[in-house]
């Protein structure tokens, strides 16, 4: 770790002569592999970005010059070069390095959300507050994936940064990938442009390259007066050239690329060029997901975007996994798929992750990828409703809010049958706040005539899901957690759709409370476990589950008038979440029994284990348990 | 009406010898402004799209192949030649003919929500259910604005559509406009193109042109198999051309265009030529919004993109408007902007309706109109704020729907100061479903941190958004309705920030239930009105507003702590309002005093005037103060 132990800021960084920022890079690299694969964390992304992340922080000056990392999981190398590199054994842990940028540990960091696509706006944003601040001529460099480039957010921002001359710099770094490869008329694209790159490495006439390159610059007639400079680089060995794509100079947008995004002086060259311009410019980089970590590049699937703790070697996994609920999901959706012709499912560049990938395999032509374009998954699936097909959109929870307009307006509002699937509902863990599932149920139960399910196991995931792709009139959606799922939870009994799934036994004692604990989804187990800790405690606890959470089941009011209090217990917030809901339905039936709610506070979660993160905000059966007790003691006062 | 009550389906239509055509355009207009004028509606864009809708209506065939109007405001042509001509006299009222494409007037409606940019994806979908339903010889249409086009949606629709091979026509109705003119990169590029068609018009050697034109077609190889039916169709006389724009055909979309939007000739060579070429297509047609309307082409502000009463010969409203809830809010943001350097304004695409015209005018480097990308606003409004200014976002409610994720992830977890100013909050009326502002106070109260004001006069209006904007840890939220302000409403005092608008006089008597009512924003009115209809009958009411509706003030659970029952009166859903809000704060603090919620069930509430909207719902006073009566005695018993 020679290199690296003298790193603490980018100014350290620049202060190394160029020809050892290769051997820079090549410490980050076996940092990198080290220490993620003992934490997990998002390998491939940050190998495929190493010697892009020095030459930004080689050229620019962050923090004056933001750079603005578009969903952030590629950030880890940005945190090494910033004094955080000797943290990685806490990353992703509580307490411990976010998995993202994160404010509070970087004034490098300017931004947390992982959503994708959002870059280049927040980067329009800061452009114009320098320009009416008196900072126009610093630099606002954002750097996004070409996958998040299929995101409408891109585009509208795009259309906005051409349309001024502030000094937003795009780096687009384009491994061909958002998890899976990237899709659409703007991938073809790309990668046409992408094998010029691949041309030029093969010929042998580069010369010859460079300096057509040059005369097409001139003849372009768009680098102004900056010729000058765009001719000096070009004589310095830049190895990148204008190419004939004009889907951005269009728009107004100048390009220069590709560039080889693993040669440090061909970034440090492009850079440079782009720092000298006045202007917006994108500079398109072309790099390797997993670069230099052979068990990456190789791993077909998703060049391990993603991993968990893995063999720094040959990296395998070393986690044991068991069968959870997404693998639930594929198997019936496969049965759906083979029992009806009108079944087609749609994921947002997620294929893999969702468990849509062996639909996709058996069933090519009813599988559409759409990009990281939750806008369009919705509506081109009502869409597709309308021509008489029956819609599945496989996303995570969190990616729902993205097309909640589309949710309500497309969908809802023309009754479609649409089965939205939402995988990684509630706490996700160690992803942080912005991959949190936990307001789902809040946005979608606005919808009129939605129905929401919360499978409480996998029995009831399949159960459910069949009951979703039966509804003809609405849209539907079923949402369930990220991890291995528990044993099955058979229900006692059921009560007008409601299932009961625990009673207290024998008779009331005459001053005990009763209380009607509503479970949703893969909480039930943990409600049973406080149904246990507080029996005898004076509290006689009915436990059910819903299992359609909205619209509430007129039976739950049944339920409730029997009690003497309503806990709702659900894996995501109380601001208009399930148990809001119940309550207002009791109000409509003039129900008005107490109502407690045992769900996440106006807060965004921060990262952490899932059962830490729960104990944190007092959700874990035991702290649970003893919120009900006093409760109960209160009311019975 | 010679020809026109021939036409009740488009079959009749195409039994017109083409050469009639024209004068069936000249009829149509004449309906359009003697009967809109009358009513109010989308007069201009309309008036723009005669020719064009005759010519789709000529060439495809609607229902089969499906014509999908985004937003749909620019459909009256459509349903005057779908056999709903003679019932304009209802436009836009209760029972009447929509404003917008809706299913239940005709099979030739297909969509109905009017938010921009969305037929791409619903024709992608449809398209696809084509396909996979043996139907893939039938087109489908999208027709969507220069002005949607800066929408994100499109961006990931052509990018899903580009891909394809399916046969859906994008037809661009370029204006130039959006409500005012559509701006960024797009728009320039969309410009020159229209620049190339005005140099047609004007210069004699046309024929040239056209032979260059067919050059070019066959040049750039497109064409593939269908050359012989496109060099046909120049034969024709077809006068549109290959122009040398790449941003549509980078992305694997072919283009063609621009055509001449008001002559009828050209449209139907042009999309005869769209019907038979294979796979997907942009036809860009160049029309001019009020065309054949004097006073709407010199309408310079939006040529009456949408208007009220006016006269059918000189353009002048008819209707007396009062100062309304925008005039204030312009005022006061007009104030801000002198007394700071730092406040700046965002407008997506309606600087005027929403109020921030004099300011551009006033300070046009702080204000930013960003086309139709409420994504964007929100998300650079959150970069200028990480730069240090302050935004001010003014919207429409029904349109935050769009940002939510924005709202939340990229203002709301990085704690920014944006304040996001929502006009035609609550019912709006006569603009049906997809307008109403029901929904924002639900979706936006569920960011953490958060604060959302409801004004309920203008006096409270300039008050609350001086609070917002002197806010710096957070997004703050001001919304209110559409129209006329009424007289303010004075508190008669205060508790703790809530204030008090009416009390009962006197001791309560013993059988009395007393009633909390909280009334938010504009219904303030109808809450005193309420207070008054019940006194006497057993009934002593408080009403109280609580000026900042989220978060739940803590001297509202102290004032419901003494009531009998909390009523909240609402210009929005229940499900997941202020109401819910209120009532989760109550359980926090195991205040069980019984709530009540007067506001929008789940439903989309149709078209009407706004006071015929909330008798259907019974949240006029009246009916309202009636509910509340049998609520209280059902309590009392």
């Amino acid at each position: 770790m020679g290199l690296l132990e003298h790193i603490e800021t980018p100014a350290d960084l620049r202060d190394l002569p160029q020809s050892q920022l290769n051997a820079l890079a090549d410490e980050i690299r076996q940092l990198l592999i080290q220490k993620v694969s003992a934490t997990g964390g998002h390998l491939g992304p940050n190998l495929g970005v190493v010697e892009l992340t020095i030459a930004l922080h080689y050229i620019f000056n962050s923090p004056d010059d933001p750079i603005i990392f578009d969903t952030s999981h590629q950030s880890y190398v940005h945190k090494i070069l910033t004094g955080r590199g000797d943290q990685f054994d806490t990353l992703r842990k509580k307490g411990g390095l976010s998995g993202y940028t994160s404010r509070a540990e970087s004034e490098h960091d300017w931004t947390e959300s992982s959503h994708a696509s959002a870059a280049l706006s927040y980067a329009d944003g800061l452009a114009k507050a320098k320009e009416l601040t008196g900072r126009a001529d610093e630099h606002v460099v954002a750097v996004v994936g070409d996958g998040a480039l299929t995101g409408g957010m891109c585009w509208e921002a795009l259309n906005n940064i051409a349309a001024g001359n502030r000094n937003v710099v795009i780096v687009v770094n384009d491994n061909g990938r958002s998890y899976s490869p990237t899709i659409g008329g703007l991938a073809n694209n790309l990668t046409k442009l992408r094998d010029q790159l691949a041309a030029i490495r093969i010929q042998p006439g580069y010369d010859e390259v460079m300096e057509s390159g040059k005369k097409t610059l001139k003849s372009m007639g768009w680098v102004g007066e900056r010729t000058f400079d765009a001719l000096h680089a070009l004589k310095e060995g830049v190895k990148y050239q204008v190419v004939p794509t004009q889907m951005f100079s269009d728009l107004g947008m100048k390009y220069i690329g590709p560039v080889e995004g693993h040669d440090v002086k061909a970034l440090l060259n492009a850079l440079k060029y782009a720092k000298r311009y006045d202007g917006p410019l994108i500079v398109h980089v072309v790099t390797e997901k997993g670069h230099g970590f052979a068990p990456a590049v190789n791993n077909i699937a998703d060049q391990m975007h993603s991993t968990g703790v893995i063999d720094p070697v040959t990296g395998e996994s070393l986690a044991h996994s068991e069968p959870g609920w997404t693998a639930a999901f594929t198997e019936e959706l496969l049965r759906a798929g083979h029992d009806r012709d009108d079944i087609v499912a749609i994921t947002a560049a997620m294929a893999g992750p969702t468990g849509l990938q062996p639909f996709a395999e058996q069933f090519p032509e009813r599988f559409f990828d759409v990009g990281i374009a939750e806008q369009h998954a919705v509506t081109s699936a009502a869409g597709m409703a309308l021509g008489g097909l029956h819609p599945v959109v496989a996303v995570y929870s969190t990616f729902l809010n993205r097309a909640f307009d589309q949710l309500l307006m497309d969908a809802g509002l023309l009754r479609q049958p649409v089965t939205i699937v939402l995988d990684r509902a509630g706490v996700t863990g160690s992803d942080g706040a912005s991959h949190n599932g936990v307001w789902d149920m809040a946005i979608s139960s606005i919808v009129p005539g939605v129905r929401i399910a919360a499978p409480r196991d996998t029995e009831r995931l399949r159960e459910e899901f069949r009951e979703a792709i039966a509804v003809d009139d609405g849209p539907t959606i079923v949402r369930f957690p990220k991890g291995s799922a528990g044993a099955d939870l058979p229900a006692v009994r059921t009560v007008g759709g409601v299932d009961v799934l625990a009673e207290p036994s024998g008779e009331a004692g005459e001053s005990e409370v009763d209380v009607l604990l509503v479970a949703v989804g893969a909480f039930a187990a943990s409600a049973l476990e406080i149904a246990e800790a507080v029996r005898g405690d004076g509290i006689r606890v009915t436990v059910v589950d819903p299992r359609w959470v909205v619209p509430v089941n007129p039976a739950l009011c049944d339920l409730a008038v029997g009690a003497d209090m309503v806990v709702v217990y659900e894996d995501g917030v109380i601001r208009g979440g399930v148990g809001s809901a119940a309550a207002e339905a009791f109000a409509a039936a003039e129900v008005d029994t107490p109502v407690r709610h045992l769900a996440f506070p106006d807060l965004f979660p921060l990262h952490g284990s899932r059962s830490e993160i729960l104990q944190e905000y007092g959700l874990d059966p035991q702290s649970a348990a003893q919120q009900v007790r006093e409760w109960a003691a209160r009311l019975a006062d």
